[in-house]
């Protein structure tokens, strides 16, 4: 018999790139803000948000913890922020034998960039 | 004799639009990631991100306290997060008569969008 899995509210981010219009087109819905409030709060700590440029920089879009650990801080540390940026849509991540490696989910930062885009 | 004003520190950001390159071409210095971290702490909040795109998105680019404060929130609530906004160097202010008009800082804003922006 297959054991039911626990149900993990994560935000939905499928269609991020296509949430927002940039902040200086209109006022931002209400279920829109609470969406980008959330990203916005996992890139609210210095030491994820160094972790975060580390594993988008990387060659090949993807990081392995072991490449971008060195932060100055613990590894449970460095784990924990790795795990909010996670549940937060920022991060993919995918374990490859002994590693966890990490990617930015180009949606979650598509619709970033979108909403702070500057008029041009 | 007049009266000396307090001192309000506040984080600098004249050159919020230079710093930073996106995230995806480096690693961020530790200096710039404690600055742009408090940038996107401001926006962190659902309340005070629909604050600031009412503010951003006004006609004009200022908005007065009296045309965005209908967020469903009481009116010292309204307060507190603008002068989170304010401090945080996102908003800058001017009071003109009864009235406090609020704009956003247009390097701060730049800043954000420019550590954010995907490759092309």
């Amino acid at each position: 018999m297959s054991k039911s899995l626990p149900v993990v509210e994560l935000p939905v981010l499928q269609d991020a790139a296509q949430c927002c219009p940039p902040i200086t087109a209109g006022a931002l819905p209400v279920a829109d803000s609470e969406r980008m409030a959330a990203l916005f709060k996992a890139l609210s700590d210095p030491v994820r948000l160094r972790l975060f440029s580390r594993i988008a920089s990387h060659p090949g879009g993807e990081a392995c913890v072991c490449d971008i650990q060195d932060v100055g801080v613990s590894q449970p540390t460095v784990s924990h922020h790795l795990k909010k940026l996670r549940e937060a849509g920022l991060l993919t991540s995918q374990r490859r034998g002994t590693w966890v490696y990490y990617r930015v989910e180009p949606a979650a930062l598509a619709g970033m960039s979108q909403l702070l885009a500057v008029p041009s």
